[in-house]
């Protein structure tokens, strides 16, 4: 791409990592925080990684996050906690709390923790990947700013409530599912708009709540639909996916849920009324030697991805991915080549630079 | 609907029971084995009630489910448990194993059953449904015989594999998803067939893997779709979903997966392999008050079904359904009028009756 600038991964890391020490976070919270932003750019969730540093920056700028944030246990039982995340950087909470999830794991065979007063915690998919470290199945929720309508609704409700779930494979990679509960991720609608170009039917409505193909109608007062996208195709399930994140990560913890979390950016509108704490996480972990012992799971993981692989393909296509593929072909470049970032998040990332003095 | 019989629940319920009972199933289990499938009349999903008694009759019949099955737990953790099902009906291993994963929730917080060697349970709202009356909420998933695509491919590889999960409310009714992760039901599939009419594009593949609009075109070698139908639109989430669910059921018991799950009924083709030990469910119970008081959160479900249920209405709907509500008015309306029986299926249960004896 033309408007793309290259970046040392270790650059965009060690730049993180500063501008959120300005902020008197301490070293190795922002030592994590920088790694998930970073685990973000390198599987290519763009829009996941320091394309958000800026909004970060905008939050502890204002004091809307605690930079210096105590992460503590309110509730919990041998296999879950309840976590409240002292209105710190989802970055640093979420690693906590899931770290919280898989020591219950090691020790009652599942582990699952809820998580109120906390912010935007990056890509899901970080989460899953750590347990798959420890021959956990991880899973990762969180809720989000409204973004998307309920099916049959017309306005925004619920947030893009991604789901994360990783198995580790023997000698195949690991399956790694990372998928927000939309019929497409928000990026790919803004990046139409800039094209200039319509987006699919089946991703958004306008604000009267008619189906669009205009980028535009959608950003401006309308609102994206849930995975399935309409009633024939299933949208009821996207959106009960939708309402099922907010439950485990808000409800359940005592978070802000549906169209009162908090907003993550300083364009987004401010709720009218608080039900909670900040937003809400959800982690899980399982033990697989609780269930199977773990050399036997991961060979029949490699063998159901073998033969998934092997499915006759579609017409026009190579065949069936497996969930995680794309993002590991992405790593896989991204650590050779660098990260390419596009001209508007340089932009963003040299005006950070200028108000703290830190050099990018 | 004119070839339609009305049945009251009662009638269905001692018929199925009396037909396991012919087979030698335990009293209590026959029970259990009725007491679901009704609930699948009553909740309106007609597929999975006592339109599948003959399948059910007919794998007795041939001794390929054993009447008398032991459910066995053969490893365990405080929080979870690897249950096999002896080759059982699923209508009777479903419940024990959902048992065992709500008595390790009230002990440990949660708990987390993988089970082996089962056959179909009947419909995963039931399971979620017995965890509600405890203050738990539950999770159920099941794998299925071979019927869907995954996205990109050709041909059958996974089950329709739902996904079922419940919240319960205080004043307002619970929250209860139960969702196949594919685009459409298998059985709108066949009343399209039956009627003559086309399906809607996004539910279905033919047998060379290209769109089709034509019933018989699926169920003549084709495939479903997963949810999200295509790229665009995200069918590779629903395609995710559908692997989770298989990995979580079956690789995780050493059950059969993918396109190894055993038939159920006697037209389906048996797999050329064994990769484990019948199909595979997973049942997870959370206690909720091990996270936060069980009254504040009925309170939140409460607002929360009320805020969705306020959103303003997308054009020519009367606004969004809550999860739950078709199926909750389904029952209201047959416990009251009965439950609405197809002629075929009314021919197939006056079969099993003069097979076995059994006055319909």
């Amino acid at each position: 791409m033309a408007d793309t600038a290259l970046f040392p991964p270790e650059q965009l890391f060690d730049f993180s990592v500063r501008v959120f020490r300005h902020f008197g976070v301490p070293e190795e919270d922002a030592r994590t925080a920088a790694t998930v932003l970073q685990s973000a750019d390198l599987r290519g969730i763009d829009s996941h990684g320091v394309a958000r540093l800026h909004s970060y920056f905008d939050m502890l700028t204002l004091g809307r996050i605690d930079p210096n944030a105590k992460v503590t246990i309110v509730r919990e039982s041998p296999s879950t906690a309840t976590v409240d995340g002292g209105n710190g950087l989802g970055l640093v909470v979420g690693p906590k709390a899931n770290a919280i999830a898989m020591e219950k794991a090691l020790a009652a065979g599942s582990g699952w923790v809820s998580v109120r007063n906390t912010n935007h915690f990056g890509i899901a998919g970080y989460y899953v990947l750590q347990a798959l470290e420890r021959d956990l199945i991880g899973w990762a929720m969180t809720n989000t700013t409204k973004l998307v309508a309920p099916l049959w609704g017309a306005e925004r409700m619920l947030g893009t409530n991604p789901i994360a779930i990783a198995f580790p494979g023997r000698e195949e990679p690991a399956i790694v599912i990372d998928m927000a509960t939309t019929a497409a991720a928000y990026g790919k609608i803004e990046i139409a708009r800039r094209a200039g170009k319509p987006i699919p039917t089946g991703w958004a409505i306008d604000r009267a709540g008619a189906t669009t193909t205009d980028p535009n109608a959608m950003i401006d007062g309308g609102a994206m639909l849930p995975l399935g996208s309409d009633r024939d195709r299933g949208g009821h399930k996207g959106y009960g996916l939708a309402v099922m994140v907010d439950v485990l990560s808000a409800v359940l913890s005592g978070a802000n849920w549906g169209p009162f979390v908090p907003p993550f950016a300083l364009r987004q509108e401010i709720p009218t009324r608080s039900v909670g704490k900040g937003i809400g996480h959800f982690f899980g972990a399982l033990r697989i030697d609780a269930f199977i012992d773990t050399d036997e799971f991961k060979r029949q993981i490699d063998e159901l991805v073998r033969i998934l692989r092997k499915t006759r393909p579609a017409p026009g296509t190579s065949g069936p991915l497996i969930p995680g593929d794309p993002e590991r072909q992405a790593e896989a470049v991204r650590r050779r080549d660098g990260i390419p970032v596009v001209a508007a998040v340089v932009d963003e990332l040299r005006d950070i630079s200028r108000q703290t003095g830190i050099p990018l």
